[in-house]
């Protein structure tokens, strides 16, 4: 293996609909935050990634535009993109960077401006990141629809109920009223959930993640540096895993759960030699509510099948058994594409370094895991981080 | 430093206008290629990076669609871009993961599909590479505007002439017309060159490279794996090298050359221990005819504005000093984003295998160097690669 990698700032915009900035402040608003929090100025990075879908509408090119107005023009080779999963995309490529012995320290920038674009073309993009030619062109099928063949299908195998699902949301929104950066700042109760608008059954409107504006970033460091440094509180990158999935869904032969995310996983678990019960607090990709539900199982949280019990019994509440998505995630957070993954690794690096405040989840092991899914199960990954 | 890293295996499309396939028959063209180069199989990769800009009117998400076609699918977990540097931005990705000891294999596929887009609406697409706000939006700035800025610099400063850069054109065009691949296949001579069309002066038609359609591929083994799999024609990346520059041009402060070029030759000559007189064979990306004569200049094959003599002289010729673009160049082969930098790894492997035939340079030290240029200067990637 390669060298040993640390994360040694992070940093995180406020998440939203944020049509006070360009595309370039936004992203500032992290990368200061993230030089801030570990010391550094931008001549001390060596290489820095930007992961941003360059969502229609904004700018083509957003590599160099953010790189020049954050004064990281030099070091800025390359924009990465892996549809929702473009922040961990991001992050791999930072890692490997540092990890290969290429530099010492590497910035990871996910950014996206989603709002500009009103929201059926952001649909049609969605449905694009599909099979266009046997799916999305005949059947115009889009994030939520692929979403709710997969939650028909958990509830017809596993009879998981639109009530569960709906305990995703209220977990969520609950966490992201009480973290300032979230896109949405409001509880909401079961029986609001179920009763708002459905999308495509069993999705309704408060089962799905809103489209956001947001930056976040995170620096990586070689343990030589580290100590260089005297970092005081790094996290250590022990176990990072990745797959991919057919972008035509029927040939996928599963709809409970997503292959991508199974292969990720045990993949980063292997590498960081632990096993499932060793994660005490996590991000889980809940673009929509089942989704949150299939990456308990499929990060072997729970048992398969057993994820609607999991959410029944609190067990990824704050100071269950996992805490999950204690920042609000994607569903209350927001998803701005190009930070979601980054923003994971903001959080759950503030909860091992027990920065979390009020969110703060109690912590033994201090082991946690990120977990980014690009489309609807294309991509998928999986990073396990410790202190 | 990390693992060393060997190219075993390299594929290439024709490039051209390809309307006969789609994207993804595109791709499998040069990825079949690339494994029977090897000997390997799909089963045999770690990781697959497609470097593609997505360009528009075609797939927005290309890399699970790729993936899918060719029997990749798994473990393809990103897209990399770097505008006209997108070849070289996945070969570093794919580097950095062999490198790191993540994986022992990885692929760089590199793919675009321009033609689908009509010209104008490609001009406007690069444009938008440059400075939307202060440059595209009040001077109408496209690429070939950019490049004859630094045109004209150049000639008023040390005296380049229309003739020198004409020579450029007839040295691609000869190569090209002796390379089935290339786009295209017919030689020209000075005088055309100066009489055809001008597009903004002094870059006329024949000084441009063509949008084309394309891929490349390339696959990356760590040392291990060379031996354990007795590749026998290993070609090692000795020296890797990258910078950006300002997306904004008038910030730059120097029109003769670009200084992501300079930076990024001299990171990859420092990492391999070479100095510019070690370099036998090269590619240099000649978008427009002056992008040549600066970058014999910028990659210290000549002195600073003595450009223009070198191709007088005949010394970036097949037999000269150091062959140049002899598989026909940006200008004749073609210039699909995506797959440029892949390509010119292609070619620099061909020719550091002895494999070249009828555009074979004489090598004695068996050093090459491949350099991908991104928008006009806004990125920069140089390899070093030995045999």
């Amino acid at each position: 293996m390669g060298k040993r990698v640390a994360i040694i700032g992070v940093g995180n915009s406020r998440f939203g609909k944020r049509d006070d900035v360009s595309i370039q402040e936004l992203a500032w608003e992290s990368i200061k935050e993230a030089l801030n929090d570990s010391g550094l100025s931008q001549k001390d990075i060596g290489l820095v990634v930007v992961g941003s879908t360059a969502y229609r509408g904004v700018e083509l090119y957003p590599a160099p535009i953010v790189a020049e107005y954050s004064g990281l023009t030099g070091k800025v080779p390359l924009r990465v993109e892996a549809m929702c999963a473009t922040g961990l995309a991001a992050a791999l490529t930072a890692y490997t960077a540092v990890s290969s012995g290429l530099v010492d320290v590497a910035m990871a920038i996910g950014v996206d401006k989603m709002t500009e674009v009103d929201t059926s073309t952001s649909l049609a993009i969605g449905g694009r990141g599909g099979n266009y030619q046997w799916e999305y062109h005949f059947y115009g099928t889009t994030f939520p629809t692929y979403y709710a063949l997969y939650a028909t299908r958990h509830m017809a195998v596993y009879g998981t109920t639109e009530e569960q699902m709906a305990l995703v949301a209220v977990k969520a929104h609950k966490y992201g009223s009480m973290n300032p950066k979230a896109h949405f700042q409001k509880p909401v109760t079961v029986e609001e959930v179920l009763k708002s608008r459905v999308i495509s059954w069993p999705i309704k409107l408060l089962d799905s993640c809103p489209i956001s504006d947001g930056s976040a970033t995170a620096i990586f460091a070689s343990e030589e540096k580290v100590k260089e440094l005297k970092i005081e509180n790094p996290v250590w990158i022990t176990g990072v895993g990745y797959a991919n999935d057919y972008a035509y869904v029927a040939k996928r032969g599963e709809w409970t759960g997503f292959k991508a995310t199974q292969l990720a996983a045990k993949q980063a678990y292997e590498m960081a030699k632990i096993t499932p019960n060793d994660v005490e607090v996590a991000t889980v990709h809940d673009a929509f509510t089942i989704a949150e539900i299939m990456g308990y199982e499929d990060l072997g949280f729970t048992e398969k099948g057993k994820g609607g019990k999991f959410i029944e019994e609190g067990q990824s509440e704050r100071g269950g058994k996992v805490g999950v998505n204690l920042f609000g995630g994607l569903k209350a957070k927001g998803h701005p594409l190009g930070a979601t993954g980054l923003s994971m690794i903001y959080e759950i690096t503030k909860q091992l370094r027990d920065e979390a405040g009020n969110l703060q989840h109690p912590l033994k092991k201090y082991i946690g895991l990120v977990h980014n899914v690009g489309g609807t199960g294309h991509f998928a990954y999986v990073m396990i981080l410790r202190r």
